[in-house]
């Protein structure tokens, strides 16, 4: 070993879903939107002036913390950006967790949650969802040091209702609950007013999803002010700088387009809808869906096995070789078409065996 | 206090310089790049499709790291790209400051070195420059936890021989050490090819002054396949996705067209030795400025006012009221049109005083 590794910090990294380069394939294993943009970030890249790029970005983003302070009718001071829901998690677990006492977070779940909690030495307790992949809102009243789940949950797609998100929150006064609500926008009520009532409530969402701008990196939190300041002043120590000026003016430009985005949402939710008939008729169960993908199991077609020959047809989906769900897989709702390649393959695979 | 604040992370974060969102001040702050960015990347923004911002990027940045591996003749493997240089050094804090012996690093310096010890809990020890802000190597041979200094200096725009950068290298077989070369492409030379003898040595640099990019916010590391292994390992727990499409587009972009780029050094280097003449004529004394700026103090005006005055008169320079370097104005090298203004207004402040 070389001398200077003694220092390094050793991590279990998180993997990301497969980013294969060919246009041509079905990708559905990273949740993105199948829908571009809303049209005025096409107009509004073409304006862009690479000029001024040659300027530092706004540090305090002031373009997009307003656009979005507007669109969600809070006060920009309750409002914080980053590098996609990734950096603001990751900024909000640097923040806010760092008791000696276990944060909490479902077995199932969003896996950067226990890569972070390593990373940045925090002792955490997962809990086990009940045996239909429900979160038991009981499991989080005990002494923590910090509460976060997604809802609605990756990758199960499983919805909690608000009531059940508040009474976690009420109780948890000494711990700041995050709840993560990247899929919030395919059907399910964003706990972004229980901000108004609890001060220890961070509501986390992404532009990734619903808002189509994955390649772009865009997160948000909404919170009481003085946990965005908190958390500003943790970014503020990190990099001055998070944001580039195209993230900026493309994501202020992304929030605009209120019909748009609920076209795009419709359409997602009709083939979400579609798909959940489809997927049973051909020997598929899951959990409920409320986000844009189904956790879906096959009663004869082991989940690896289905895996393996998705991808050799070029159709991707996700799998994890992980305890109690290596036997599903995680099926991002993409466009009518795409569903369509995905129903024929398993209808022919399962033909053929 | 609110219960939850106690489990707060409490920091005093890095204050940035300002960014003043009129386009008519003469902007001498923040050593950003007078000129523009090649035109290849004003070409290439033109051709971004919005519909592909709808996926996530590619996690490994392949397209900026092939092409910076291609410029700087190294393997990829030696190579890691993160949001601006802070992104880097931030990261790269994280991974190999993990000792529990000090860091070391001088006590003028990039203002971040402290702010990121602070924030990852790293125990740190400042190296007193010399009387004239020179770095005195031996005080890096004692036993640390690792090594960081800027070359050329900043705020001072000082540099160390290369010679003398080795010899530290040399002297911390048992330390990451690194050397933040943000303002290397002014004249100094490169400890970039030291990478191939030394594995503990990371050299960083960034797109935001010699390659017109700071809105983009892009920085680099080469070093030992170990180190940048490191790296990238703890990057992928933090967010694996941290360049947007747009930002990897068009810096692959920037570091193409090598014409214009020492077109751009030389124009900046003329202008550099241009204020030397003109600052010293105007009683204005400083270190041999190596980078993109000059720190300069004045015979008779105190910084702190003529920062003041400057200011009022739409004139940004930067001041930083710390012990030691209280009496000199961090100058950035503009166009020869921008420095004409800061000189006639020193001309006339001082005949009006």
């Amino acid at each position: 070993m070389k001398p200077w590794m003694k220092n390094v910090r050793q991590v279990e990294p998180y993997v990301p879903g497969e980013q294969p380069k060919a246009l041509n394939v079905t990708k559905l294993n990273t949740n993105e939107n199948p829908y571009p943009p809303a049209p005025g970030v096409a107009e509004k890249l073409m304006q862009i002036q690479a000029n001024h790029l040659r300027r530092y970005p706004d540090p305090n983003c002031g373009v997009l913390v307003s656009a979005l302070a507007e669109y969600y009718q809070v006060p920009k001071e309750r409002m914080f950006v980053g590098v996609g829901s990734d950096d603001v998690l990751a900024m909000a677990f640097m923040t806010f967790f760092n008791s000696d006492k276990p944060i909490l977070f479902p077995d199932i779940s969003y896996a950067f949650y226990e890569v972070w909690a390593d990373m940045f030495r925090i002792p955490f307790e997962k809990q086990l969802l009940d045996a239909e992949f429900r979160l038991v809102k009981e499991d989080y009243y005990k002494e923590n040091g910090g509460v976060i789940f997604p809802n609605p949950n990756a990758p199960t797609s499983l919805y909690v209702p608000l009531e059940a998100v508040e009474e976690i929150v009420r109780a948890n006064p000494s711990s700041v609950v995050i709840v993560d609500e990247a899929y919030i926008d395919f059907g399910g009520e964003s706990a972004m007013k229980l901000t108004e009532k609890y001060d220890n409530l961070l509501v986390v969402q992404t532009f990734s999803k619903s808002r189509s701008l994955a390649g772009m990196r865009i997160g948000f939190a909404i919170g009481h002010e003085d946990l965005i300041q908190a958390l500003n002043s943790v970014k503020f120590s990190f990099n001055s700088y998070t944001m580039n000026e195209t993230a900026l003016l493309l994501g202020a430009e992304a929030v605009r387009d209120e019909a748009y985005f609920q076209n795009t949402i419709q359409k997602i939710i009709a083939a979400r809808n579609e798909a959940e008939e489809r997927l049973q008729s051909l020997g598929f169960t899951f959990p409920k869906p409320m986000g844009n993908f189904i956790f879906a199991t096959h009663k004869t077609l082991p989940a690896a096995e289905l895996f393996q020959a998705l991808r050799e047809a070029d159709i991707y989906v996700r799998y994890f070789n992980k305890p109690r769900i290596d036997n599903y897989l995680r099926i991002t709702v993409g466009t009518p078409e795409q569903m369509e390649v995905l129903y024929r393959f398993v209808e022919d695979y399962q033909a053929a065996r």
